[in-house]
């Protein structure tokens, strides 16, 4: 069935050439190839995973080894990492026949992703001046994770319609814009974004969402029977979903101020979350004949709370405030991907397979605006003037008042939007030249053009039953040949 | 199909109407409003997670970041929220077409459990007597995820015969009884029960079972094609019983005193759950024909260990201790699997879907009277002075004999039991109430009622023959249809 | 069909007895309770699980809770734990109809192999000399996760093919061989090996492939039909191969030395994975036609860098160097599966079903030389004083050069790799007596031998036709049996 299957792809879309048997090699070892250098160059340890930490501790007075960094980041790495390949990967499986690509693909351009980002970010956020050489400890690989995020973000809008080799140079663009829109909101314009609303989900789903528009494919519906779910795909997506759900505390967290930062912002999203799956349920259940639930939104608007939390958690929003943030964009991400949604395919042209539009882009950008509201109103009295200097700098050494840092805020979201939009324009022109090998549009969303695919499930025969089966097999091959053929 | 089955649900559940499109929303966006604005008014951060928490450091005399109370106890916490969601939800996974239900209905009621439970936990645990406000940090996180634990318990024996409204009732009042009996037992008795035998696990499994035996369905028979499981059903559910299995020395040493408390909480549960896994597959083996396992032991009793670990965790019960808890209720809870589930169906009239009974009610039962037993034998050669007065502060004052420690651990265990009890047959009463949308008797176990389900697996057609699929569908529905007429 | 499919096993297998009804339960029985009896003698908790914890702290001037091991070492602990249980089961998930065996007799033989290891091991390393007690705390946990590990991977090679009680003595001669070898590889050759990749990989690598060599099976391909994967099952070994990918960085550091030792083996070992997914993306896309990728690959090539990484993960192997080794191991392991795997099956008479021997075997050797060299070129001025001196004791107190210290690096891997053929044959020549309930050949890789397995997943019917499917399937088993006799 799968040689029948993929001669008949080919038949139709006999102009889409998916054989990506010298690309695909090629990009991954010169890609590969040229990191290996570059980290030869670049790459070496921080003060706090060198073997001369310990002369460090002597030097700096440190008097235990539970100081060391890893000790207050390392578990949130892993979550994050979980949330990476695991949440990212599985959330995206609930295709019927495109969930290898989902959790393969999305595996292959997160592990080239990161290395990329440690060069990107650490050129721009850790380079030594003295010796010119990037020097890595525990927070740069949270920070590559996270920045590998946004193009697997972008990837959901992407899903089922673009190649592997398409996939990596979103990818090598994505963390490169990544790397310097970071770079400007942070550091330029001092903004605060510990979970990257900004950074993060609004730049990686406007730049999804500008490469999807640019790929437009107007007879798409060719490719239909395959763009929807079967029982245990959802089941799959859902381990995406609650693994997203789970660790997101730890995502908004991870790169927090020690001590009351970390706590203050896991304590957040861990609220705004459990409200986002209230009124998701809520509108889904309106939405529907019966009341019945959509898994469509149980999987995806659960986690809008989490994104638009993203830059406020570490602030001072207060727990009823989190349960606020949660309580709206569990409603707006689902009204999105009931109305939304279908009005950006029909009316704009984007096709957003995934809705990244709804769980991250709108979210991420509301998330921006909510930390400027937040900011906007941060005071001594709430926050302490330690616990203002270190959070606001730039208001606790009297550069801005607290509205201004709020301005700079929503200024820094726009930046992002901007550059997701811009940049993801201009990779999507990239992506339409015919050498990278996407699929034909009768012949998205099927895991058969990139994947040796194993035979069905049902076709698990008795052993006595074997042989006749192969029989039947090859004659059902030579009947639906022959119905080609008819047709 | 869907659409079929639904129809022929109404026929025969002409009584029963299961439109929740009403109710659903309702609950969700009431409780969630109320939850909002008692937030509001009494929910602020603990001196650890607020931001004067340098301050506090300074006049606390705090050296280090890492004295906040999150290096402590996040780590555990990450684990056993992974067990509220992934745990219990994919357990229950188990059923061939009740997978949404389970996972999806997990997460709604634990996401509203979280809120209430850091309510009501506060109220009588974290008030802080001048501001009248509830102070949270990660423990009392972690204190919610455990209380919410016995609701999700007794929507085990529930399992595919309640509807979501309904299930929304059990956890409000399943947490509001959960933090009464949790004050008296470890306020009032001052009781030991760092990993909850007694008050998440007796109390949930008993609560659970005793709204079970309300809500009896003399004709549950009518849905027996769906109570069972499919291959893959069984493997989702494998995944939940792993993450339980493994991140169960998180659960018990979660809130378990810092340094030694929380160190030997940890390897007394890894210990006792080992012996369970063994015992489970030797009594498993014995009960079939030609040594097969059966999935059902496998999935659950190798956690009663765990359960019946959680009151004597943090005690001084010795390895060879724990390893004699985990044999012996590997034991008892696979022998409850095959003959006293049927036997309580079949006299008692408690239809116990995943058999709460043998997991969680008596091996709770059990933790608490193996407390006992050991809280009677502490000594100060044991527990040194200091040991006994960070864990049984009663006994070290002089207030207390152990002896008469392990009367009140004791009296606790029924303290739970009689909540559970009543409690549960409390709201059963209302959950009879024909108000809340539950399903009849020959529509259970089936996600069609509450979700929209999608197509089956095996109807992936190649492309060319989609519409004559298309055509051959509408035919078998429309035979099916004629059959319907024709009975 | 269950019962079908058996009495067509015994027709033909009639040879091989499968009933394990006496068998497991007596192994499981007999062995559990000679676990609680030697706990009862032998062990006992280390100082700092001991509820004397409050006064060693006196004693020893430790000033906070948190310098406790636990709290360095517990977030590894539960990475490590699940990569036992989650990672290396459901790796093995892969195979149509062999599910069940592979995630439960994994979690059987772990949470046996875990109680003997943490004897084994406790009587070379943490034996007490004046009580001749063993003391245990979190490291030893660890230790025995990984010694499991060993018999675990061995379980990969014979996938398929043996009973439950055939893989009790793999686990219980498997952890014997471990805990000698690791003893005299660690403390008499005191080589470093933080990681595993001589003690775990290696030997657990080679030890598998020896049993599996004595128990050839000339005539295996009659039970060719289920030694293959379907769709789903393919996705959820993806779980697997992921959560072994993630906590990888865990399992190398796990016991590390404190501070800048954990901290740089993560470091490692997370950027030696990254490059491992782009080469076997790229060999095994360049290995098939159209350039398609084979899942196969995907699932296990991908890890052979963290299996390399293991020896030199806490070596001062530089960014770039982790890079190469991942790079190389990628490209090595993906050959192996297309290349050498078959060449064992059919030259050397090795049935290897999860090809262990590119994803274990070949990179632990591997891994064991990159140290040796590593090793070699360590100096002062890379390391310092104090780095050396708790990395290399041998070296920086001068009674070895870096080059004898590598020699010693190269002779332990030799070691374990002499352990794992040896033990190897010799528990394979064991596992011949016919004595242990194996399948025969064409009843291999099939959970129906020892597994209550339930019904497809297309048989669900809808409500009304219930009572006629059951008459339908009647009719099949009548059917089928007929064609049996026909035959």
């Amino acid at each position: 069935m799968g040689n029948c299957c993929e001669s008949m792809g080919n038949f139709f879309g006999r102009q889409k050439n998916t054989n990506v048997r010298v690309s695909l090699p090629a990009v991954c070892f010169v890609w590969q190839i040229a990191m290996v250098v570059l980290f030869g160059v670049f790459i070496r340890y921080d003060d706090e995973s060198d073997a001369h930490w310990a002369e460090t501790k002597l030097h700096e007075n440190i008097t235990s080894d539970v100081e060391n960094d890893f000790y207050y980041r390392y578990p949130s790495f892993q979550d994050v990492h979980v949330m990476i390949f695991v949440g990212f990967g599985f959330l995206m499986t609930f295709l019927k026949r495109y969930s290898f690509s989902a959790v393969g693909f999305n595996f292959l351009i997160a592990a080239f992703g990161i290395q990329w980002a440690l060069l990107m970010q650490g050129w721009f956020h850790s380079l030594d001046p003295n010796t010119g050489t990037i020097k890595i400890g525990i927070e740069n690989l949270i920070n590559a994770d996270f920045c590998c995020a946004a193009s697997l973000i972008a990837y959901g809008a992407l899903l089922g319609k673009v190649s592997p080799v398409q996939l990596m140079v979103v990818t090598l663009f994505g963390v490169t814009l990544f790397a310097v829109e970071e770079y400007i909101i942070l550091d330029l314009l001092h903004c605060r974004d510990a979970g990257g609303s900004m950074v993060i989900h609004a730049f990686g789903g406007y730049y999804g969402l500008a490469i999807s528009w640019v790929l437009y494919r107007p007879n798409l519906h060719q490719s239909k029977r395959l763009n929807g779910s079967v029982y245990h795909s959802d089941l799959f997506a859902m381990i995406g979903t609650l693994f997203l759900w789970m660790f997101w505390p730890s995502f908004n967290s991870a790169i927090a101020n020690h001590g009351d930062g970390q706590h203050r912002a896991a304590i957040n999203t861990y609220i705004t979350l459990t409200s986002s799956v209230l009124t998701t349920v809520a509108i889904s259940s309106m939405s529907q004949k019966r009341g019945k639930l959509d898994m469509v939104h149980i999987q995806n608007a659960t986690l809008a709370g989490g994104v638009a939390m993203g830059a406020s958690a570490e602030l001072m929003i207060m727990p009823y405030g989190a349960l606020i943030v949660g309580f709206c964009c569990g409603i707006i991400s689902t009204f999105g991907y009931l109305y939304v949604t279908p009005f950006l395919e029909k009316y704009l042209k984007i096709q957003d397979t995934c809705g990244i539009h709804n769980l991250h882009a709108v979210p991420g950008m509301l998330g921006g605006f909510v930390a400027a509201i937040v900011s906007a109103s941060a005071s001594v009295s709430v926050y302490s003037k330690e616990g203002l200097n270190s959070i606001f700098e730039e208001v606790a050494s009297g550069k801005r008042s607290v509205n201004t840092q709020g301005g700079y805020q929503a200024a820094g979201t726009c930046v992002a939007i901007a550059f997701g939009l811009v940049g993801g324009a201009i990779v999507g022109f990239i992506l339409r030249f015919p050498i990278w090998g996407d699929p034909a549009d009768d012949n998205c969303f099927d895991d058969e053009v990139y994947w040796e695919v194993p035979e069905d499930e049902e076709t698990i025969p008795p052993v006595l039953e074997y042989n006749n089966h192969m029989i039947h097999k090859h004659q059902e091959i030579s009947e639906s040949n022959f119905s080609v053929e008819q047709t």
